[in-house]
């Protein structure tokens, strides 16, 4: 066995912390730090680090542990209601940039044949990747805020129409399945999902109300099944796996245990997986000679990939009745594409729906637009916006978004617990 | 990317939780169960699980983060108190399997150039493999016991012992290093260690009291080091990661947040990691077509690799001053052989020290030691032993044994918080 991997381990543990650190200290969210210390060990820059199967399963492992813990905090009583918000903020935030993502390709690459290509990054454009979002609003405190809820309910739709929308145009280039087959297949998930939470979650909360404390097998089942669904809904209904881990989440959310599930799987993040996951995004950046015009396309696709979400989510959230500010909370949440936008570009080129050239590009937007949310996300999020904890009493929720807060707590308790038990030493010696 | 890895690691937390739970109830360790998870899911039986580099990484990664929990809870003025004791303890049951073996298979297996062959079976029954054995009596609250710490310090020296002995013959059959230099790395590492140590653990204790409550960093940091320490003792001395990660728990040992470090890591173990650790010991089982002869073979190297390290290892504990009760407990705490014992038969193969037939006894001796450690050693631990916390009021240290204890009362703690936020609020509303 090579030992290697815990070298690097330990390289990503120590960057991503010290750069994290840092960005903290100059008032930009961790998450910035975590991916720039990815960023300059990769390829791209010092060329110590590279993608491994570990690091990508592991990476892989992180998104779906913070889905899971996004799915753990919602409160679906909260989201139903904003259910139809979110589907016109997902849709109108869907449309905007593919539309303005084809115009601006076919600029760049005309000829015949490109149409396909054009609106593929188009296609690339819709997807928004969430998990930098929910990361940098549970720093900041604002994830369990009217915006926080419907940026993450959007997203869940957004991921949907972005499958859609990919399965759509690699069906028409004729080397995909039946549209028709992979629409009724999504329809299913959720349809099933429905059947699974109102089975499970009441499982679950007799489960849990059997036992008078908390439990470590409450821990490792639910991650057990939370990986289960995540699989099942990747591999039987073609939906993203993390939006299964999400779905996952809601089962147990306001469950009575689910505080101390945060704390475990927040841990289980903080200590590895989310490390790599931030650190193996900025891995992914290996740049390609790049002409002018193409420097100039990438320049355009960025700015259009975070305005064209600003615009389409904010009119959605507009015509939803959210203010102004929370409009443009929404719009600027959604700017995010991650690894969603970077595979879809990989199986556009296996498909043959992208030129080589415009994959340069398109990682390149994917960075910029995932280091600049969580900035433009601090910047936006300044002032007061009204909190679920006083709609909702769901303190419990928010309490653990700052987990230092918990260990804090934690520790009083430990000291506590010494006092006492020397005290009850000593009565013993007596 | 294939997402078959979330159901491998779904099945495994899944099966080893399930049968964990069922072995308690009979009275048994959970390790027992987690070990027979890995057995019946893998190629011995059902064969739903193979081992894959995500596995064996994960499992890499669960030892390391083990030993290092362990380095964490040892109390190193006792250790080095005990220290002579470990080397005589350690040197007896290195020797009496060694001898033992050679003669044994020199039974078996006759003929010319055969006589490497035969003490290299003698060197596979060296190499105690301590991780079980903590893992159990971290199970049972006895780690913190005189017992308890011997069988820790001689399993360090007896890994140091191991390390020699193959070194030795595979140098010996022409194709590994020089023994000279290979004994100088070993000095090397274990004086650089105590530099490290003194550096180190003064800082540690300086960093961790600039802050008045516990961080993210202290865990993110240290188990950064942990790795990194693991690495190096494996690449630049030779030596096992396991052994650099118990060292590098050494040094964060008697910290101000070595509770909360143990918590921590405690989390990340029993997530993800100790249960693929275990799972993959048992996954590792292929077992080959069999001869009469070679099971009769099977039969007695099981038992003389029990037998030996009981004779060997309690011979020295009695000649170091511990009662009859200590020395069957320290023998049966050395009883089991693990992933050492298969990495050094690997290497046999690798060199022509082993023939292919005896890999079947080989990883059945490792396999029935597993299983029958826990068991032995629950046996022999009813009873009282004095405990360490009478002796030196270490009392953080053994309330940690059991992490449900701590989860019970950080519940308590947070129905608290929830009543006084309650409270609180209701003030806010008048």
């Amino acid at each position: 066995m090579s030992y290697h991997f815990l070298f690097e381990l330990a390289l990503i543990l120590l960057s991503t912390k010290v750069l994290g650190i840092i960005t903290k200290r100059i008032a930009l969210p961790q998450v910035v730090g975590a991916l720039l210390a990815g960023l300059v060990m990769g390829p791209a820059m010092l060329n110590i680090l590279q993608e491994t199967t570990l690091l990508d399963q592991l990476a892989e492992l992180g998104v779906i542990v913070l889905m899971f813990n996004a799915g753990l905090e919602t409160d679906l009583g909260e989201l139903k209601k904003a259910g139809r918000s979110a589907f016109i903020i997902a849709l109108i935030g869907v449309l905007v940039p593919l539309i303005g993502g084809f115009f601006l390709t076919s600029f760049f690459n005309q000829g015949s044949d490109t149409l396909l290509q054009n609106i593929f990054i188009g296609v690339v454009l819709t997807a928004t990747s969430v998990s930098i979002t929910v990361e940098t609003l549970k720093e900041i405190g604002k994830l369990s805020t009217r915006s926080g809820n419907a940026i993450l309910g959007a997203a869940i739709i957004d991921d949907v129409l972005g499958i859609v929308a990919l399965t759509m145009i690699t069906s028409l280039s004729g080397t995909g399945a039946n549209v028709l087959v992979v629409l009724l297949k999504i329809a299913a998930f959720f349809a099933v999902s429905v059947v699974v939470w109102m089975i499970f979650h009441r499982i679950v909360e007799w489960w849990f109300k059997r036992y008078d404390r908390d439990k470590r097998r409450f821990v490792v089942i639910s991650f057990a099944f939370c990986l289960l669904y995540a699989y099942l809904a990747e591999t039987v209904f073609g939906v993203a796996d993390i939006t299964g881990a999400y779905i996952a989440g809601l089962i147990f959310a306001k469950t009575p245990r689910v505080a101390y599930l945060q704390d475990r799987f927040d841990t289980l993040s903080y200590t590895l997986l989310s490390p790599v996951f931030f650190a193996s995004i900025g891995l992914k950046v290996v740049l390609p000679q790049m002409s002018a015009t193409i420097i100039l396309f990438s320049v355009l696709l960025v700015l259009w990939a975070a305005l064209s979400k600003v615009i389409g989510c904010g009119l959605g959230a507009k015509l939803c009745g959210y203010t102004n500010q929370e409009s443009l909370r929404i719009g600027v949440g959604m700017i995010s594409r991650g690894e969603v936008a970077l595979i879809v570009a990989n199986n556009g080129i296996a498909a043959g729906l992208m030129k080589e050239e415009f994959f340069g590009p398109v990682v390149l937007m994917v960075i910029a637009t995932t280091i600049l949310t969580p900035i433009f996300l601090k910047l936006v999020y300044r002032g007061k916006e009204k909190d679920y904890s006083d709609l909702q009493e769901s303190t419990l929720v928010n309490r653990y978004e700052d987990a230092e807060a918990f260990d804090l707590a934690a520790q009083a308790l430990l000291e506590d617990h010494e006092r006492l038990l020397h005290g009850s030493n000593e009565d013993h010696k007596s």
